[in-house]
């Protein structure tokens, strides 16, 4: 399948009635490991990919080496492919569109772009930026917007939720094609910025999430791994390297949680 | 540390009354881990690291793409550093040269190199070649000579054993630092091994394998993990993503074999 066909297809995913469901790879050999248990896309995880190349989470993975990455998991995957682009690996617009179109190059067909700790603005500029990467290449590309309103606690307690459907109104008036919020699990204020915002809504899995078909049921569109199933990668080839190392209860030693993965590659 | 010092590092690390145990890196991520872990230096296991790119095991990845990977563990790992070259991602020795040269300018002090199924002359030139290009670099490479005659079964039953002693003394002969025999176990065959072969012999972790302290009862100087914890880790990344699809029993999965891994990629 070509890359048009396949944007295409990725964006028929977040419409058909089934939740899309997409357990995040981290490399090129997870990926090719998620298609062949019938995950519909791959979609990448920044986090567990900056880790697998040596980097830490957070605008720090140089643009060659995501574009090299792309390329790679393309190379292997059928499926649509969906590439976490942080920030934008870009402090701005144009940077932004640099990344973007070198993703598209690559072979993706839909990416992922956070707004984090800057202002919604910052986010929308590069939103604009990302969907005029697609047009430029004639790729309809899928530009996931996400806010970190909850998983950084920008705002907290009951303004989380206004806060959080006006900058998806704002990404969305930008031309995002999907708004994610990560951190956000309680069904009432799923169901309130599913009704207020008219893109397909992604969540992550974390604790304390509804399972996937009362997922569906409030309107969800798009359930998402995160970094989670690298860490618990990791986590058991940690236990796995200290029990050959001679460690005492190696196989005790707790999961890896991300600030201690990050820490790794600072 | 620089290279050359971390050479020499490498080669007191098999000379040392101490076992030297080595938790095979698949990628950066883990390599780095691999250390924080306490590894006194990290050596990748070519299968993990190919199906971590996107490739099979068996000299199908590029050099370029290993020499890249080399490149990049080196950038975030401190301790000596040493490669799985397969048959030397070449037929023969000049080819191997290439590859070795390369690897050693992105980092590496030490390689592995088999025979695999090829005559034992063959990996007896590109020894040859690997250690010459360790001198033209300035650097006292430690060629790891590995022999498949357990793992492949090239030689059954009582003979093995002579034919392990023959190859190793021929790998030794043309210059190897140590000798690798994957698949060796039985008490009997390891004692008669290390009598015979004046290199440090390395073991794999296979199941019914002596423990540490055993090994090095017996006179062994280095055990590796092998693909064991790659093997682990994409296995249970397998279940979570299965678990996220929606599969039933996803937890009862059994563990990817080294064939169905590869057959990813194929």
């Amino acid at each position: 399948m070509n890359q048009r066909e396949n944007a295409d297809r990725f964006r028929s995913l977040h419409a058909s009635g089934e939740l899309l469901r997409l357990p995040n790879a981290w490399d090129v050999g997870s990926a090719r490991l998620f298609e062949a248990c019938g995950a519909r896309a791959i979609a990448t995880t920044s986090a567990g990919l900056a880790w697998s190349l040596g980097y830490a989470d957070g605008n720090h993975v140089p643009t060659r080496v995501l574009e090299a990455a792309t390329r790679e998991i393309a190379r292997v995957v059928n499926v649509p492919l969906s590439v976490d682009a942080e920030a934008g690996l870009a402090k701005d617009a144009a940077g932004t569109r640099e990344t973007i179109a070198a993703l598209i190059g690559a072979g993706a067909v839909g990416v992922n772009l956070e707004d984090g700790t800057e202002p919604p603005d910052v986010l929308r500029a590069k939103i604009e930026a990302a969907k005029d990467a697609g047009v430029r290449a004639g790729v309809a590309l899928f530009v996931n917007a996400r806010t970190d309103v909850y998983l950084k606690r920008l705002v907290r307690g009951e303004r989380a939720c206004a806060e959080a459907i006006a900058r998806g109104r704002m990404y969305r008036d930008a031309g995002a094609d999907g708004f994610f919020v990560p951190g956000l699990s309680d069904p009432e204020s799923i169901r309130a910025i599913v009704a207020a915002i008219a893109l397909p809504l992604n969540l992550m899995l974390v604790p304390g999430l509804p399972n996937p078909s009362a997922l569906q049921q409030l309107g969800v569109r798009r359930v998402s791994a995160g970094s989670s199933i690298a860490q618990a990668a990791y986590s058991l080839a940690r236990r796995e390297a200290l029990a050959l190392l001679g460690s005492e209860n190696a196989a005790a030693t707790p999961a890896l949680s991300y600030p201690e993965l990050n820490a790794l590659f600072v």
